[in-house]
């Protein structure tokens, strides 16, 4: 297996090279890059693996960033929980102040709770749908308390692990921020706030259609397309030296200025990274602060986070607001929790509560509809949060493989998990997760204790 | 002054590539590399230069790793604030636990203190010293609370500053650990412990030879001699891809197999990083774990630090013992703090009592006195500690820009300092440092509040 995974074709290499970080895939993506079948978890255990583990590791364990090794499967399974250790990151600091405690009162009765996963007529219990889901961590909050945690594989609670497309929800939980407080116009033109965008697709487009994904920009996120322009997008924000025949943008910024228009703003939702790099130059130009910065002192400091995280960074130190973020798990369920709580957590108004309530209120459906996820009817998207509409008024920040913040605010529930699925894209794990996270919110709800 | 910055010679960029992550330079070597004149601390001020601010920086404050520019002087004023900002690094966790106190108790009347630089008629205050010695970031405990702290350029409470080689005191203390506890045999010999080293000139000295750098060993950290040692040595840890034609070892492990005899092992002190990079090895094998792993077990964790430290690794993930530890600066204070109470801190025994003692009693000042510092008199070097055996028994961990945790027990007095200064060598820094730390303690003995 280790040739399989150090001996990547020249397509696998240039693929890993420039996703550089794992960027997200939308979610509407089936398949994994490199196709089926995958070993399962226990198989694919990077702990069991031992990839990285010795003095020096063995060279058929040792994980590199350069010949695309790190993302290749199930190798990618221990990248996740180790971004840091392959590529330049920024800190986001906790700062120096008193973690905010999250009460244990773990239950044993979750593990048996059953479900039908979607298109399926076998039902699971919660416990197999974490393998089944590749999970690496889970933590449930129920009334803001920790009612079940696991971490598998090599993450561990004092661990980080990649947020993934997670990033874009904060990112975008920022922006919401900025607009309550009247620091950043939603109605106003991007080129107003980035006059270097003026001549890209975004520059006539408005804040609020960056932030909801609703701008006409060519940007295809399909990885068989050699010419999709996600490849360009990662190569651009590659922190290695560029190659000597390379002529293309040297950073996210510079990519983000040849982004051309396709279609028309305003008129349907279109998942695209591009859209909160874009989002993270603005908020940047705002308030004169990266989104590492910002993300440090209006959210992890206040809410008395229990680790920092941190950001990658492209080769001039911009963070990957797209989805460069690493977490603690539980980290991520304050976050969680804060939202759930309109805002306010650790005794502070973090988010101003008119934020939390324009995104739990969600966007348009109809936009929504237009991307056509068949497995998410009558959701729509809003400041970088997927809406479910559903009848618990659950939300969610979603990662390409796996990882979520899943607010259900009937259930009084927060679902913060970390996972490594194989498969690039929701649309391949969401059948055994969202059924999965709305049976345990149902149990909860009858059993509340 | 940019275009000084960023057009480097190719030597300049070799040696800056080579250095990877600031490598120890010998304190012997009076000057920088550039040669001077350099600008005073406040024409370098890095907060005032503006490096890497701005969304996008402007090019001329762009620092990178791979053209070496995060190595010129000013701006490596940045780059040991911001190591993780440029190269992959591995966290070195405080865990979760709950931090250390360190009271409080500051005093105004220290910079008004007053002493006389070596080689010199004309005294200075303490406070001029600050500048003198380029300094970033300085805390003075006495009686292990804080009395002094102060913060310059774009260094933060909150941030994490390269230790360079103060790293190697953690390295030896961590050994002089495992020693006191029986884990490790000083005595034995390191192919012992390291078969891959037998071939080596490490092989047939003793593990206590390493730790007090009296092995006969090849390495010259000549940076003006483009055959020394400390150019390959850089050449094989520098995480970045090697170059197409480059044929020589490719990790630090590799590397180390390749040093040569010189001379006779246990004669003579010989400042030289390879050796901690080969502790660290031996640290690796006897105990399965890396040396951030073990720092954070056996040190971070236990002494309550407040923030996550971190190391740099080479490209197999392997960490840099000689001298990639960055970490908080009153975390640097608690540790010496911690070694001053004879190994007790956060109401533990994180350091075996005997451990301590063996280093403060200090290593053969015979041996110490053939390296030939003519401003360290009587001083030796034990377990990776520096010992000046003067009238207070103080004993320092010293960094190549001026870095040091500086302990004087009669004073009851800990120091820690992060600094730039530009020159690579303590010989240029300690005259106006040793004696300000000596009539720092002098004036809290006489004053003790």
């Amino acid at each position: 297996m280790s040739r399989t995974v150090l001996t990547l074709s020249r397509r696998a290499r240039q693929q890993a090279l420039s996703i550089a970080l794992g960027l997200a895939l939308g979610p509407a993506l089936a398949a994994g890059p490199a196709g089926g079948p995958f070993p399962d978890a226990q198989a694919s255990d990077p702990a069991k693996l031992g990839w990285m583990v010795g003095a020096p590791p063995p060279p058929d364990r040792v994980i590199r960033f350069d010949d695309g090794s790190y993302w290749a499967f199930p190798a990618m399974r221990w990248t996740v929980s180790n971004f840091r250790q392959l590529m330049p990151t920024v800190n986001v600091s906790r700062g120096l102040g008193p973690v905010a405690a999250l009460p244990s009162a773990l239950r044993d009765d979750l593990d048996a709770v059953r479900f039908t996963p979607l298109n399926s007529d076998r039902p699971m219990t919660w416990r197999e749908s974490l393998d089944a889901n590749y999970t690496d961590g889970i933590v449930v909050l129920h009334r803001g308390r920790i009612v079940y945690e696991r971490y598998f594989g090599v993450l561990k609670p004092e661990g980080q692990h990649g947020a993934m497309s997670v990033t874009k929800t904060f990112v975008g939980t920022l922006a919401a921020m900025l607009v309550a407080e009247g620091v950043l116009e939603a109605g106003q033109r991007v080129d107003h706030y980035v006059p270097e965008l003026a001549a890209s697709a975004f520059g006539n487009a408005t804040v609020r259609q960056v932030m909801d994904m609703t701008t006409g920009i060519k940007f295809s996120e399909n990885y068989a397309d050699p010419n999709a322009e996600v490849w360009a997008h990662g190569a651009a924000g590659n922190p290695l030296p560029k190659p000597k025949d390379y002529t293309g943008p040297r950073s996210y910024y510079e990519f983000l200025q040849t982004v051309k228009p396709e279609g028309v703003h305003g008129e349907a939702f279109h998942y695209r990274t591009a859209n909160t790099d874009a989002l993270g130059w603005i908020l940047a130009r705002v308030t004169g602060k990266s989104v590492a910065q910002l993300l440090s002192e209006r959210i992890w400091s206040p809410m008395g986070a229990e680790q920092d995280a941190y950001m990658s960074v492209d080769s001039i130190g911009m963070p990957f607001a797209g989805g460069g973020l690493s977490t603690g798990l539980r980290d991520l369920a304050r976050f969680g929790e804060m939202i759930r709580n309109n805002g306010v957590f650790n005794g502070r108004q973090i988010v101003p509560a008119i934020a939390v309530g324009d995104i739990r209120r969600g966007g348009s459906t109809a936009d929504f509809a237009k991307a056509g996820y068949a497995q998410l009817p009558g959701w729509s998207y809003r400041s970088m949060w997927w809406v479910t509409h559903n009848a618990h008024g659950a939300f969610a920040a979603r990662g390409v493989h796996g990882q979520t913040v899943y607010v259900d605010p009937k259930a009084e529930m927060v679902i913060a998990r970390f996972a490594s699925h194989p498969v690039a894209g929701n649309a391949a794990i969401d059948p055994t997760s969202l059924p999965a996270y709305h049976a345990l919110a149902r149990h909860l709800l009858a059993a509340p204790r």
